[in-house]
């Protein structure tokens, strides 16, 4: 990307709106303990147009650390081509507790079905609250495109 | 890297090194407030060879984070080529106080040096506690490397 002007603000929407959408991709989850112990997982996601949708185990650190705090910090994209977002906690939601609709349409975007995995996982629906994207360093003005669960732009 | 056999514990080992060694490299650092709010940020970092080196803006809330909790998790790689450091604090740094093995070694592998940045940096030196590698589901099995502060292999 050197050389290239900074992104407009609804360039990086249409950027972030792309890797909420790709098939087959992982997010960096960070989510802490309420002892103040940071934890941090690739795993897949799916997005439904509003929420961001992860197939956690529910014993693990994650789903915990999500369950007690509400919240978690989630990174999408490459170190350089950075998309940041502070969600909160929508819904736990076990298996068979599904709609088909979330079920399948995380299974068909993430290219993985936890249904099939032998159980143990959740869904766990995370709404953004703020979302900022960015890639170089002249890309820090103009990160935040969206705040309070609104886009920006 | 579908279809290639799990790597054995030596050669996750010299992966490893090599993402410590990289140049031009960034880590996925995660942290946690004692409010139990996780932070999660891409940072340029140096290896000295028992340390990971990051400099961090003195006030932001990674360095308050660390500098609070004494610890960090860590990510080098991509999501599908993933090594985990769970580390702890081994000294917060100033500038003017770093040695010139420390500054000059930082700014050579990181390729920027924040004496050139304009103030508010510090040095935060962190020791591995624990490692872990893993590219894909099959190398789950053996994922740790280093426990303790100790390599497994």
């Amino acid at each position: 990307m050197a050389g290239s002007a900074p992104r407009t603000g609804s360039e990086r929407k249409t950027d972030v709106l792309a890797k909420l959408d790709a098939r087959h991709a992982d997010a960096w989850v960070a989510s802490a303990s309420s002892a103040g112990k940071a934890h941090l997982v690739p795993l897949s996601y799916a997005w439904d147009g509003e929420r961001i949708i992860l197939a956690i185990q529910q014993t693990s650190a994650t789903a915990r650390n999500i369950t007690a705090s509400d919240r978690a910090r989630l990174a999408l994209g490459g170190t350089r081509d950075v998309v940041m977002i502070d969600a909160t906690l929508d819904a736990v939601v076990e298996l068979e507790r599904a709609s088909p609709q979330l079920a399948d349409g995380y299974a068909q975007q993430a290219d993985w079905d936890p249904r099939s995995a032998g159980g143990g996982y959740v869904f766990v629906l995370l709404l953004p609250e703020r979302i900022q994207a960015w890639r170089e360093a002249d890309e820090i003005a103009g990160r935040t495109l969206m705040r309070a669960g609104a886009w920006l732009v």
